[in-house]
């Protein structure tokens, strides 16, 4: 199934696309995508749904990020090798995990807000992993089974107050905006294979990142064993999981984002972002 | 005021403390304290009441976190300059900012879990500032109107996955029960002045951490107004603001915690926690 929230920020409504694309209303199954909706259970139950039984709701509304308070948005750092090189840093021996502050979450398409104090506004696009069910001390064969599905992310990053502000990513990570996810949770049914997904990012019509999945330093289903050991990730929690090269911090010279700046972003499967970056 | 949440785990009831100390049952006026409740509008309305009329709970039974599943839990780090000094850091000249999972939350006397592959579990007693209101670009002088209380907490940390780990103190912070809060959410009008509270936490009891809320680097306004340039914090969000000395690492030699510790701790008006160490 491709899940997502449709309607004006805030006051979003549960659907799914049908067959034909459109977009239907499952209020009459579930308030809402949040971390007491998003499980194995859940999607078993709208999996039996005849989705064009129910009311459509008009593609041109607004798409809301696909899941609403999500627990956690934990992500890892530099999981492709070409990408921590274009960083000026080493491939890491084991995961980089940060976390984005839930409250960053923001809509696919909405715009991406460039506060007046911030000089080095970055992209990242990337795939992330949403869960299923309760996940504390698993291995990575048993890792498909707490993978719900997955979704789009672009991890949008201040480099300035990342790494030159006293340490620790999360504050570069967390602004207002800077999660974009969606715009559809897509179930792990609907992808043949992860670990060879096709990702790209384009600044104003200019390509600026390519990259596979297949080029990860650590797969999802290594990420998911190994952060369930030092944290118990729960249903409904995202988390992304690195971003190929072609970030603006390695360009030579350096390029970051300004107001007026467009970003579309996309990885095979799980639909396209179109965001605007405004003045604050 | 001061609030807590009483009963088994999962299925606490939220309540107050009278004047004579007993508990009284909120059930009938809040469902729960969490990030849809824990507020300045929930707080006005639950003034009000009467609590002698309400229903008495047990005082024998357990006491939960006092928020369920806030949005965020920030820490700063390296706060008071004596435990950078033990821990063998500079004092920072901006806070360190980090995040602690969540799912990390524990009951402020419920057991903590030591992993079979931990070997340098250490404490942290830490004032936690609990927001009331959407905290976004503040001043200083603004922040007191967004606080709404405050809570002791104990950030237990593994230090090896903390500092040993590939970077990204998160690691090190996030595992279940790392996050004991607790016992009250105290509302900041019970406390004369934040910046001149007393701190300690014994083991084994012994006394480990002696501290006073005055040798803060950053105290907690500069800290509300500094993370909001940053992040919006929202209502029910808690953060917490560093340790003195005396942390594990920081003995010479080093000292870890083990299966079978007991760990106390307290800080002026917030109350105490009493937690055992146990094998996960």
């Amino acid at each position: 199934m491709k899940l997502l929230r449709v309607g004006v920020k805030g006051k979003e409504k549960p659907a799914a696309l049908d067959k034909n694309g459109k977009f239907r209303d499952l209020s009459s199954h579930i308030t809402d995508l949040n971390s007491d909706t998003v499980n194995f259970e859940t999607i078993k139950k709208l999996e039996s749904i005849d989705l064009e039984s129910l009311t459509e709701i008009s593609n041109s509304e607004r798409i809301g990020a696909c899941i609403n308070k999500p627990g956690k948005f934990v992500a890892i750092g530099l999981n492709y090798s070409d990408h921590a090189a274009e960083s000026g840093m080493d491939a890491p021996s084991e995961p980089i995990v940060f976390m984005k502050a839930t409250s960053s979450i923001n809509g696919p398409n909405d715009d991406i807000e460039i506060s007046k104090d911030s000089k080095e506004l970055d992209w990242e696009v990337e795939l992330g992993i949403i869960i299923g069910k309760d996940t504390k001390n698993i291995s990575e064969k048993e890792a498909e089974n707490h993978i719900l599905g997955y979704c789009l992310v672009n991890d949008v990053s201040e480099r300035e107050w990342q790494l030159k502000k006293m340490g620790q990513w999360v504050k570069g990570k967390s602004h207002d905006t800077y999660g974009p996810i969606g715009p559809y949770l897509v179930t792990k049914n609907e992808i043949s294979d992860i670990n060879s997904l096709n990702l790209s990012l384009d600044v104003n019509g200019q390509r600026m990142q390519t990259g596979n999945t297949d080029k990860m330093i650590f797969n999802v289903f290594f990420i998911v064993s190994y952060l369930s050991k030092y944290m118990t990730l729960q249903a409904g929690d995202i988390i992304t999981t690195g971003t190929p090269p072609g970030v603006g911090m390695g360009k030579k010279p350096q390029v970051f984002l300004k107001a007026g700046d467009t970003i579309r972003l996309s990885i095979d499967n799980l639909g396209e972002q179109n965001s605007k970056v405004v003045a604050e």
